[in-house]
């Protein structure tokens, strides 16, 4: 057996006892104070994958791999943050008595095991770990070989604080040596993936391997304005939708525009002076930079076939004064987020209000739209009896079942 | 492309219109009364698809094949039970509140097109349909060559009637020319794959596609008898989850007694009794037959140990007077079903008050155990606004936002 499948077995006894055993806020609390404590071996560390970035990356990447003080106070009060939320692990999600004696309760549990993996950005481990532990759940964090160093002393911070409560395994790295496709192939053993990183990356993960994957791929996004628009929130929601920040993946790609809609000129104006490119063709493209897809379409059905044949399910939005023709939208328009007279650029669990946000997700079972803790989390069905058979409720004399709703 | 893609493609369609603009629970009873109606011409093709198979088939498969008045009549009552349901579609889950005149909506939805794979028993494609319908979902049949004759006709009744109501498309037979392996490579266009047939069909199913499969393979089931256990339970609970329908998923194939047990000779003499042929290796086999593993373990944690290291995850029964044990066994063994002091045959979705079942599941995102519709139901946002745009909230001079839970 090989190094990566041992360390995931490891895993998956670890997450039995950080679930049940365990005192999660406790974790939390010590491994905030502790990455506090030892910032400046961080800082070493991460000036030393920074060294040898230098010249082999990309400025922007070079910027992505910089852990410096601001944002391990980020990094710390987002843990701190995570522990002081409410413990969902053993929540009791609905109760029903079946019999006399006879109750089934259920109840929400971690998932297991679960897969990060993740480019540049160093921060985005201690991140996820936390997630992991305050739902119960053990990871396995495969971070990018140019972060190497600042991951490897982030890991050995998280692992004297779980030793000391006996769940060392709980949070675990992945070698860089191993290959991601080892970690993919173990559908035995590992029980979700979160991928962070390029398109492509996320991409290639989705295409290779059976174990469920949380997140997207591709954020193309529409903004479609109706002939019934409001000329000034037309403007206002293209610009912001397109050019508020247009890196990232609820950032629109293609705007649709009414043949009847009278403000078009005002609204590529002002998209032009924004500093955005117009093009009329690459449907389906997501640039993440000031350029734009325009397309003229005669009706909301043909806006709405649009949005099906190229968009990602990822978050639409309609510009409108006419609330059916908003309804339908809402209704009809199969993607994560749907949006009526407000910017895709919403479309985010700390805008939702979800406190953490694990992922944006564009699968359509699990969790779907920005993710925030229950992402990692399932149930399980706790039976009570007090030796009660199936044979007392089958055949010519059975016994009815109550099926009393208790909660 | 081929005929089986353009299916998926309509069938895609036909869920929008299926879970926005008909009348589900009109469908759901014109159905009904179409099969009652149709009844003769149902069991004539269901007599030539049983002269077809006999001699070819063995005997309890053909008894799977037979759909009589009997086996029609539940499925009639269990289309008039679905129309009955509460409509799931469009159900608000929560709403909030992100700033004035900005409403984040969690709403429920379908999941999309659901492709059914099933074998024999043609009275599975009419009910997992009836539930499709229900929630909104699009499904592509794929039943057995065996059952060609009845699965055709049955089709025909479910489209006349979906045809009256502009939704014809949403379910659709696949032509048994096709193959399984088509419908599963589509993971572009089909959401959700539901097996219902042997674990060799299903586990080939799971192994060669990247659509999430809801259901399960094995199910290698337990009864642990600990040392606390009272004798009288442990013999009850014990033939129960083996011997009362040893065919099915949720019988026991092991038993674990711990070596302090005192009553264990009874409780095998009572299993062989029963017809029990009683064995002391092979734990990890699905035997599905009058057959059992005994063993012997010196602990609940070497009990726990097993179920993790043979089992399915499926339903797993401590049987014990001693809370502590119970709650262990109940936190830690990590199946879908844990069970104290009961018999593991109780993990079912009728038994447990669901009104319906899609399947067992045993996949650990999702739904997992017995699944109802909530199954097939997955939710998008719709946020709603009035011109909002994210800038406002960003930047030296963000507005804070609200969050306020409306409900």
């Amino acid at each position: 057996m090989n190094e990566t499948r041992c360390q995931a077995e490891r895993a998956r006894d670890a997450f039995i006892k950080l679930s049940t055993a365990a005192d999660r806020t406790a974790i939390l609390r010590e491994i905030a104070q502790a990455l506090r404590e030892k910032a400046s071996s961080i800082f070493q560390a991460n000036a030393r994958d920074l060294a040898g970035a230098k010249g082999k990356m990309a400025e922007p990447l070079c910027k992505r791999l910089v852990l410096n003080e601001s944002k391990l106070r980020d990094v710390v009060d987002g843990i701190l943050h995570i522990a002081a939320m409410d413990d969902p692990v053993g929540r009791l999600l609905s109760e029903t008595q079946l019999d006399e004696g006879l109750t089934l309760r259920k109840v929400q549990t971690p998932i297991g095991v679960i897969a990060v993996i993740y480019e540049s950005r160093p921060d985005a481990g201690p991140q996820i770990a936390a997630l992991a532990i305050r739902t119960g759940n053990a990871v396995l964090l495969k971070g990018g070989r140019e972060a190497s160093d600042t991951n490897r002393v982030l890991g050995e911070i998280f692992r004297i604080v779980l030793k000391a409560h006996a769940v060392e395994d709980a949070v675990q790295l992945v070698s860089t040596r191993e290959e991601v496709a080892d970690l993919l192939k173990m559908d035995d053993l590992i029980d979700l993936v979160i991928p962070r990183g390029s398109n492509e990356m996320v991409r290639s993960i989705q295409q290779s391997t059976k174990i469920p994957v949380l997140g997207h791929a591709d954020g193309v996004c529409h903004v479609y304005i109706d002939e019934f628009a409001d000329v000034d929130k037309a403007v206002r929601i293209a610009v912001d939708s397109k050019a508020q920040y247009p890196a990232v993946c609820n950032a629109a790609e293609t705007l649709l525009v009414h043949s009847k809609f009278t403000g078009r000129e005002k609204v590529l104006t002002a998209l032009r002076n924004a500093g955005v490119e117009l093009l009329d063709s690459g449907y389906g493209s997501e640039y993440l930079d000031l350029v734009m897809n325009v397309k003229t379409v005669s009706s909301l059905d043909e806006a709405i076939t649009h949005i099906h044949r190229y968009g990602s399910r990822h978050t639409d939005s309609i510009v409108t004064e006419n609330e059916t023709n908003a309804r339908r939208f809402l209704d009809e328009v199969d993607s994560a987020g749907v949006v009526w007279n407000a910017s895709t650029r919403f479309s985010d669990g700390f805008r939702y209000g979800f406190g953490a946000e694990v992922g944006i997700s564009t699968n359509k079972t699990h969790a779907r739209g920005p993710v925030g803790v229950e992402g990692l989390l399932i149930y399980k069905y706790q039976l009570i009896g007090d030796g009660h058979i199936v044979a007392t409720y089958s055949g010519a004399h059975a016994k009815p079942f109550l099926h009393r709703k208790l909660s």
